[in-house]
């Protein structure tokens, strides 16, 4: 999608090295960083200079390639694999992009390896770009039959970003936006500003408006009377990861969200790729929720009288906080999910009749 | 309540002027500043150096004694009634204290009128301190049950700041805290951050530290899965304004929690003085919710590493925002409030049993 009328992606490869744009200087500054080895591509991953469940899990991909191109060597390549696995613990594309890559290349023949890597990392990038399309071709529907309805601009919340910048191009909430948007459809977004990492006001606000698309930054506190005033028609939001059960592990936030919507008949949709389905995980207690550094509470970046970006203290000097990076939505509170190969109820029975075989 | 071992409270009237502590610069600094005119009263709770239902209720009501000091004049004092009411729209104690001083001034002998009026604006003052004071004595019996069942530190969530700077002394939200914290009772307070002004981080965390409370301060979207988790055991707020119906208007944001309050069984109470009770209003889509400027949003204030209070911009600068100051919780979702009469249920029913009289 756009930055500045220019046609980007959030990561490529290009001559051995990983290119990506990073999202911890976004808004106010656009740099394309390098990452040369597999321990740049975990640390991006990390200190978030990547982060949204898709984007990781291919940056996870890219980084396998780099560990090669480092040391074609299969205990390192095992040791590469698991670190960065443990780079962030809840999203579950990590993992999947992990175990994708290393089924084709451990053991290996080692004067293949460097191909047949390459070639399933640009697999999974090219597969999850065809999946946010289709994610929006099929979520156009709904924002379409409201806009018929109600013939008037359809507004719509986002918590977080699940825009393009949180996967390869595209986005999963974002996507039927977008799509909606090109056919003409009038929308504007409440876009939740959701600390404390802002990537709603950093990211998906930022995005929308190099898109052109009408949008608001709201606190996380405003969705709750938008919806009880009729302000909102439809939620979309993204995923870290779903069970196949239908309970959604996402942004920490999306819960409140969710029952405000419940309560006031708003529609909540979950948009995905079915790379984003934990199948083997039953209960969203054996999710581990990531606790991140509470200075990403205390401390905040911005733009100072200068216009120099500086990191500020924005809590008493001795209080302490708690950073919970996730929470859980209960399925009984979606409407549905928006996955690649259709809308589903959130349910165990909504999954399988799209996704028959991996639930197997 | 203490700031540094030393007691304040947080407006007292003193050689003709009225003194505060100036809150849009707490916790970073700590500044009493000096009101002489109306208009002095008037721009401090426009700009929040006053903020929190009862606390402004009292600066209106000194603010009408300046009033008569500045020009002892029936009309001029009639236009700063009008003016002090019309300064924040959402809290009623606003309407309640100028109204109960102009029903003793308006029309009285030019001679008497200081003395009466400054009477009249303690006699606020002091009753706001006994009200408090009482909801403390009365939340108290709440955390003692729990305290006495759990055999464990009591969790307690609060939203924005219902404490004592929001008050005169003790606060709302907060009295029965303090009470149970004095009578040895553990608690844990998790203090909602509360975007986008930060009361709860600013001003909640901030008293609680002085009076060494534990307390922990939290991104407003993280109370759903602390809830989840089993890791609150009550959540307590303040209120703007209640109506007779039991319906709660609150700090924006509070309603979101209720919600979650519910969906897990944790008991959610609202703590008032009854100067903070609409009698009149009988629909909660009749209160005016204020709308603030969206500066509030995009820029905040904070250290920057030179240890200099600094305001500065967060958001991507093409970006709009909205900023809704209050939102509603439904009767439903509110367990009970507790007054300065005692606890009763969220209800006409509840209220009437306690406050007879204001209903007939």
């Amino acid at each position: 999608m756009k930055i500045g009328q220019k046609n980007y992606r959030t990561i490529w490869f290009e001559k051995n090295l990983i290119k990506i744009i990073d999202q911890t200087k976004l808004p106010h500054k656009f740099v394309i960083k390098q990452l040369k080895t597999v321990k740049d591509s975990i640390n991006a991953i990390k200190t978030m200079e990547v982060r949204g469940a898709p984007l990781i899990g291919a940056t996870a991909a890219y980084g396998l390639v780099l560990s090669i191109i480092e040391k074609n060597d299969q205990s390192f390549l095992q040791k590469s694999s698991e670190d960065l696995i443990s780079a962030r613990p809840t999203a579950i594309n990590l993992k999947w992009a992990v175990d994708r890559m290393m089924k084709k290349i451990s053991g290996t023949n080692s004067k293949e390896i460097l191909k047949i890597a390459l070639y399933e990392a640009k697999a999974i990038v090219e597969e999850d770009v065809e999946f946010c399309k289709n994610i929006g071709i099929n979520g156009l529907k709904i924002i379409e039959k409201i806009a018929n309805k109600k013939k008037d601009t359809v507004n719509i919340l986002t918590h977080c970003n699940a825009g393009w910048l949180a996967t390869i191009d595209w986005g999963t909430a974002t996507s039927p936006i977008y799509y909606a948007h090109k056919k003409g459809i009038k929308v504007h977004v409440w876009v939740d500003e959701t600390r404390p990492r802002n990537q709603g006001a950093n990211l998906t606000s930022f995005e929308l408006n190099e898109e052109g698309i009408p949008n608001t930054i709201i606190a996380d506190n405003t969705g709750g009377i938008l919806m009880q005033r009729g302000q909102v028609d439809l939620c979309i939001v993204g995923t870290d990861r779903t069970l196949s059960n239908g309970d959604v592990c996402n942004k920490i936030g999306t819960y409140l969200k969710a029952l405000a919507a419940k309560d006031n008949d708003v529609p909540f949709y979950v948009a995905l790729p079915s790379s984003t389905i934990d199948w083997k995980t039953k209960n969203f207690k054996d999710i581990p929720i990531e606790e991140r550094n509470s200075s990403e509470l205390s401390h905040i970046q911005g733009l100072d009288k200068d216009n120099k970006l500086q990191k500020f203290l924005i809590y008493p000097k001795k209080s302490k906080a708690m950073n919970l990076a996730f929470d859980i939505t209960p399925a009984k509170l979606v409407t549905g999910l928006i996955t690649e190969k259709g809308i589903c109820e959130a349910s165990k029975k909504g999954l399988k009749r799209l996704f028959e075989k991996n639930l197997l």
